[in-house]
């Protein structure tokens, strides 16, 4: 027999009722069955190794559902940093203001829907007017901050959150990651509601501060470079997942030895053929030393909304003890410069 | 408030640790995830309704691991009828006689799995040799059966599952097919090593008969209109789904009242945009009566492998007493031409 | 300086107006590219080494308005065998009766459609009333051959060519390859509408001779091995690809020294990572010896309307020698068994 | 016959050998063939309809080999704003500094690649230690320049641009781009090459100022609502796509009549079903007053590397009068404020 042929493929029960066990039973199987079973085990490994954990969020995933799985990642320290775009951010202040995502239809007429002031997000519908509250949330809280210094999109992220903890209505990210100091990054800051808001501000001489975006690029070298090894997750692919990349790249140009990000897990619907870094594989990663050339990498080719879900639950399922006993690593985040403790 | 915001998404809890309470959470979320929860619905209807099911599975679905599944989904009738690709029914028959898939990478070396005659599918690995003793079987199988006439490709597939009954050594889809009663076509049976099983013995003189492929075609019509009503489910696309999408279009033409498919389910990586049949959406199907316009269904795009041990699971955690009521259409599939019963 | 960096990628000029300019220039560029200059290579490379070219063409090809270059192919040997969908034959036939297919949209109303009796393939309407007199032309034209004997696909098809040059309006896929001896296989006959006429013939009593399908598997391995060397080329995935592929295996198991498919060439919208025979890689059917260990391959991630017209015309004039010169395999198809000359 | 028949699909003949000529004819079949043709046709319609034309530019599209077009698309004017990934200008800077990227293979080993410092893009290769170069150019630059207040993006690259123009060795999208007075923006500055070269910068204590990317936000809006109308296209998805998109929103909330874009073309490898922002139909858009809802538009899935340089060179060769006609809007760029004249 071939030395090829090792373990046979042997296909999951139909009694595995309980979730980590349904898991498990995908490790046996195939193609991105098993890359599920083998996401959960190289997060589960990432966790017992006690690496610093990144996680980069792209796609509309908080009008998706998937706002309390992030939350939950936070609060329990599945994760030690975020970097997500603009947009979900703005989501989830959205939601902690007590205002909602609706489920729709991928079907609906948009002309209508645009006579309702109605947005679409695939099937999720939202109130156009809603959304424009927000927008003057934001802008009033960011105009009401001290204007004489730049803000690093994590520190602008870091005072949201705390006002949302103090005047909003639900526990989001942002609000999640400020009492949890867990430091989010947001590199696209100005390509998004966010954005738009503090765009309306500056035109209305309302407020002048800077975002300071490279501040942002020197801290995210820091978790690497401060820390012992790091381990990385993409849902999605866009700034978030380059943005997360990228960081290996910098710490090595500054002057640290560099391994490459020890673990890798990605969801994504995109495909390496078309070139782009969105979908590229961490073998293509490891040719730049973004990823260690001995990592435990995965690739899962899946929408996110269905194995996040399954991912996590299984995890907090089959992990719990890997969970509470992690060393997770400590950083300051409610001030200028972001310190690692 | 518009009329078209009424069901806020209302993501899932990480405490959804039975499988099918996190299904039922995909529920109240987007994108497919969403789609999840509504395939377990769609189907759910379809057993209730003591509809005539049919399943189109095409992809390496055997060789991945989903034969345990289709077995349950034969022998507990979630489905009445399956229309299959010739190399799942061969992989069927190479496992139900003892021999395996393996787990193998995507990235090995495919010159050195040539030297070692292992074949590849994706990530999982076969011997060569094993399955030229698979096509053997068949072979030897075909050469033993009365030469006098010709076969529908269903009392071929019947009679081989029969046949593995006897000497094989694993259940599997075939055998349970044969034990239970339900139909299995392979309308493209010579693309596949059993065609190539039976080109062997042709050449060799040893086994002449036809397979009726034209008789199939009646047959599945008839499944559609001697039954009340029809639901579909298509793991992929290829021939099964055209050919169980064309049973309507060919029992109008027979003369019979045909209101299309009141139930369809679809699981695919396929995409509408290309044109072509295996990706196309429901709604198109409408538009040639294949599907009913009135039907209940759903277009579920992953990977199968992910999504269909977690949709039959939770089938079987939920709709538990729906499968034991359920009315299932009879057939006598034992015999030249098939009755229902 | 690395020996991995030997060619520039050297962009286009927007001033490569002439096709083959532009497709050389774009041999200069990467991703797909790339790909479309190297798929004209391979196909000069396989015109030039006098190889026998097998064509398998899936998907709603002459929905799409593909079939004068498909005639185009056959007419100038550009192709030496043709395996197809039963679908693209029955719309080729129905438009060699002078109906059509006609523009639409993929947005829309299939209920309106329906009402209409419009069949809706994506972008592309046909009368629905249209396509059944082409259903029973088909029908009437067998009922009207000899019954006494089975038919493979081959010589059925090679009939019904010779019937459309007679009787039809327009020239097209069948009755171009009926006079240039150029064999067409329909190894899913069944699964089309040339099936249900078969099958409302069959109900009708009209006509009872048998598909031999067998035969055709037969056929298709002696093109291979009777011939020096094959080259081939996949427009979509399904029945024909694999159906081609495993010439090399059945002409290996009927004893036969085989090498592979010597030259390949995929246009495929589909993706590797899903496991199944119609988007996986050349490289994996090497591990399976289906394609050579040192073939000229290369996979065009693409919609085949896009550059399948692009590179038949930038052959047309860049490889117009080529052609000409080209020793072609050579058939007798109309007869019962297939003989190569 | 229905209303909805009312264009037969025409196919192609293979005797359109000249470029326009083989568009043209493919605006006769469907799928996405036909969308090629739309595309020619609605860039043409923007450009004899003087609206003000904005492309988005997200994917590996320099290191591909788009950039000649794109420095074609600047200085013939069928565009007057780009707004890109700062991959795509980093790398730009770096052919401009006749620097190179080599063509290579996706099935390349990556540790090899490692190993002598070469970095792979898909099937693109680049030297690690060329990049370094470049990343000192881009921070030598930075570092020279007045670090008194911050700069736009938009700013920052005509600057470099310019520098670009006296001592580069090629010429380019930024150098051509600062020469015909074609504004360009980076929304995620931070996020590439250019943020790196800025936060080494930073780190040694050698450049201080910040990108004002609030102030992109506000001139881009302006871009809308300062002219009469505008047209979109979109090379992949992306923070180029979003923020693009978002300006007709910004335009709005700053209290200007906006109609939503007048035309949009997009050219995407991704899908709506995902439900993430790079692959949504522009439908959708329309919900949200983005497009107009009487917009012109098509949505081509096809990679750019094959599309974008048949459309452009069909561009150039069809509509020349239309392209040397236009009236195009008029910016001062040279400035820390961007004015349309």
């Amino acid at each position: 027999m071939s030395k090829y042929l090792h373990t046979p493929v042997d296909p999951p029960k139909v009694t595995d009722y309980n979730l980590s066990g349904l898991v498990q039973a995908m490790g046996k199987t195939a193609f991105q069955g098993r890359n599920v079973a083998k996401s959960v085990e190289v997060w589960q490994n990432m966790l017992e190794d006690n690496v610093t954990i990144l996680l980069g969020l792209a796609g509309a995933m908080v009008p998706a559902g998937m706002r309390r799985i992030i939350v939950y990642l936070i609060e329990n320290r599945l994760i030690d940093c975020l970097v997500a775009t603009g947009a979900n951010l703005f989501h989830d202040c959205h939601e902690s203001l007590g205002r909602y995502h609706w489920q729709g239809s991928h079907l609906a007429d948009d002309t209508a829907l645009r006579e309702e002031m109605v947005d679409r997000i695939y099937d999720v519908f939202a109130s156009d007017l809603d959304f424009q509250q927000t927008d003057h949330f934001i802008a009033d809280f960011a105009a009401g901050l001290p204007q004489d210094k730049p803000y690093t999109t994590r520190h602008f992220l870091y005072l949201l959150g705390q006002e949302l903890n103090k005047t909003g209505k639900e526990n989001g990210i942002l609000t999640a990651a400020a009492r949890a100091n867990v430091p989010v990054y947001c590199p696209a800051v100005g390509d998004s509601s966010i954005g738009i808001a503090m765009a309306l501000n500056r035109v209305k001489g309302k407020c002048n501060f800077q975002f300071d975006v490279i501040q942002d690029v020197v801290e995210t070298a820091q978790l690497i470079y401060k820390t012992n090894a790091s381990g990385v997750i993409y849902v999605g692919g866009g700034t978030p997942k380059n943005y997360i990349q990228q960081t290996e790249v910098t710490a090595y140009l500054m002057g640290h030895e560099t391994q490459g990000h020890k673990y890798a897990l990605q969801i994504t619907a995109d495909a390496p053929q078309w070139g782009g870094l969105s979908g590229c594989t961490f073998e293509e990663a490891q040719s730049w030393g973004k990823i260690s050339a001995k990592a435990m990498k995965v690739s899962l080719f899946a929408d996110a909304t269905i194995v996040l879900p399954l991912i996590v639950n299984a995890l907090a399922e089959q992990a719990e003890e890997s969970i509470k006993n992690r060393t997770k690593p400590q950083f300051k985040i409610d001030q200028a410069v972001l310190e690692v403790v």
